[in-house]
């Protein structure tokens, strides 16, 4: 039971494995009043601690403030179910070789709270574990940018943001920062050289003073941080040329979300509820965690349920369709699906992803399948493979942050998968 | 339009009256970031601040974590429209006596946010100002006792809770508290004698306290203050002898509710919604404020749709169904509209409510109709008049907490609607 987070590359020497971890089994938060072990309190940073995180990422609206993103109640997506339970036997190598590893195994190897697979939009498989259920939302970390990277590049296409643009000329309160001199394309891109460190591991990263000032952690008292995301974005200063390489931080996206709620004119969650949630036709209600002053965490904050993140990507797959109607315009999608420059993106040095490249907040793999990603620390997955004609969509609660550990055992699934659902095509 | 606080007696000098502070004029929270004269912080304690509150009444997830109370997807109970615009020209006579006022202009003056009035299960009337939509929730505050109390009766009949037992038999943690040795039945009638003040708008008085255990207001950083709502409460003292005078403390509901978690073994947020919330067949989710532990404020923390609220008030008209089904026994709703000691109530020295008592968490008139109300902080009320077959569902965001300073526009006004609904009966 207790033993390490199996065939993760790099990964630190023992972690309780998902059986071990159960956030049921562990009880959190049980009791009343829970007793001192089971507690997750936010003012102590209990909920970004792992095992404590396996139950948070599922119960995130009790843990911070959060505004909703309604669904169309009169307006469901269908998603006919056509299981296909013989996916769980399927075999494959993990990255970098080692003892084929079988899908069933995969999961709970990489903790996953939740999986979903479609296949032409059919439900062919779908399982939960944890504290995760299937009309619960569950956090999606950074799949939350591929949502808002798709919604500015529909503002582009509608003409209501312009790509070239410096982000100083757009939003004057970025003018001096390191925002000031790059362009809206470079933001959404993540090509800004910026003086600030993203290691999620490292609790020295500039990242943890960010996780203060978005409200993700609990701020000092008395400290002399920023207090808001817009504050923290507006002191952080260049540290060398714009456009040149990609480079993932997540204050990229919270300055998008400024553009876009100024280019629009509306609330960023009345903008994704009106452009791109309710459309989608999903089953619940989403929501986003909002910071000190009311504007959501467009980086990392979006909490959802499973089958409706598959939505969303089934609804990239058929080129901004979903249902018979359009949502978005197909050359929205487009432009996420041709990818970004893959030489930018090399230098970033992904072990996992190798000729891959970044564009307006996805992750585009260029492999003969045209398969793309949003992703998420801790293992969230949104993956589109339009050859095979299948979505997976996944929550998790990995004990690392990076998904560098988690690839071995998912990106090689994916693709295993993929080619089974060819090969059985009828 | 910035007037004082029309016919509030006792109330001080001047406030902006409704129109004046309409939280959509102001435009809190409204600009990306908001500028500093529209922020809503809560660490700064700004939501609850006068004009501040009318917005984030409105918008209290946005400020708080929050648990989830689903309805039932599957059953709505129906709310058949049948409009009766003449009431606003119902007129009647202020408490205290003055110059008649009509129904109409009695809202505004009341700063009231939404009012539905049902008329033997028919919507006869609904209106809707400032922040609030007949699709979103409002704080019930104190109207959220009434919630709990009646679950509480429920349990109590069920057999599953005892009035008679001392609360320190069931819950050993507040045995050496002012409630160890109080019964069950003096907790929910609120005749605890304890060593603390509930005086809202004084800011030492002991109620503030119990607002920073909560979380309702912001912890002072580094205070040994209690952290969680149970720590404050089993940290309470008794002053005198339980059981002989009304005392209305907001502590004395938190007891219930934790004597009922214990007694059913599952969380509030869950008891609530199995045993009350969906079975009323709302049209909205329902959400409670947690605290640092995620315990439910089931004292002042439910939020919810205003014509849910009226679907509670006609399922106590009906004596328990609602809709056709039985959603509680009728003997619960019995115990709480026979109402509690008026003796016991009188030495309260409510002026506004002479005659009254006050049992299960609810206000009970001991009036010709039968009339019993649910009330809340700020004009939060749910009245019903079981003679009249009418029920009043409030919300408000009056620059006063104490409803002394509404009930003299709000009783009167619920009173000539009841006898101008008997007096037009078909």
């Amino acid at each position: 039971m207790a033993t390490t987070a199996a065939a993760a590359p790099g990964a630190p020497a023992s972690f309780p494995d998902a059986a071990a971890s159960d956030p049921a089994a562990l009880g959190w938060r049980c009791g009343s009043p829970p007793p001192p072990e089971r507690r997750i309190r936010f003012e102590d940073g209990d909920h970004l601690r792992f095992p404590q995180w396996r139950w948070s990422f599922s119960h995130w609206r009790e843990l911070v403030p959060t505004v909703e993103v309604a669904r169309d109640a009169a307006r469901t997506s269908p998603l006919p179910r056509d299981e296909q339970p013989d996916l769980d036997a399927i075999r494959f190598e993990p990255l970098g070789g080692g003892a084929p590893v079988t899908w069933s195994a995969s999961l709970a190897a990489n903790y996953t709270d939740g999986i979903v697979v479609l296949h032409r939009g059919r439900l062919i498989y779908e399982r939960y574990f944890g504290a995760l259920a299937a009309d619960g939302p569950h956090i999606a970390f950074s799949v939350t940018k591929s949502f808002f990277g798709t919604l500015a590049e529909a503002l582009i296409h509608a003409g209501q943001l312009d790509p070239s643009a410096p982000v100083g000329t757009l939003v004057p309160e970025l003018a001096a920062s390191a925002f000031g001199a790059a362009t809206v394309s470079q933001v959404l891109d993540m090509t800004t050289a910026l003086d600030y460190s993203e290691v999620y591991d490292d609790p020295a990263s500039g990242f943890w003073d960010y996780a203060r000032a978005t409200g993700l952690q609990p701020r000092d008292a008395g400290a002399a941080a920023a207090r808001t995301t817009y504050e923290f974005l507006a002191r952080l200063r260049a540290l060398g040329p714009h456009g040149r390489a990609f480079a993932y931080r997540s204050v990229n996206t919270d300055v998008i979300g400024w553009l876009m709620s100024r280019a629009a004119g509306v609330p960023l969650a009345e903008l994704l509820r009106d452009r791109l949630w309710a459309p989608l036709g999903p089953e619940g209600d989403a929501y986003l965690q909002v910071d000190a002053d009311g504007i959501p965490l467009v980086a990392v904050g979006l909490n959802a349920r499973l089958r409706d993140l598959a939505r969303f990507g089934e609804m990239l797959r058929l080129e901004g369709t979903l249902d018979g109607r359009r949502v978005l315009p197909a050359a929205v999608i487009a432009t996420i699906r041709e990818g970004g420059s893959r030489e930018a993106f090399a230098g970033a040095g992904y072990a996992t992803l190798p000729g891959w490249s970044y564009r307006r907040q996805w992750w585009v793999s260029h492999d003969a399948h045209g398969s793309f990603m949003g992703r998420g620390i801790h293992g969230q997955a949104l993956y589109v493979d339009p050859r095979a004609e299948m979505v997976i969509a996944r929550f998790a609660s990995h004990p690392l942050a990076s998904n560098v550990h988690l690839d071995p055992l998912s990106l090689p699934a994916y693709g295993a998968v993929a080619r089974h659902l060819i090969a059985h095509r009828p």
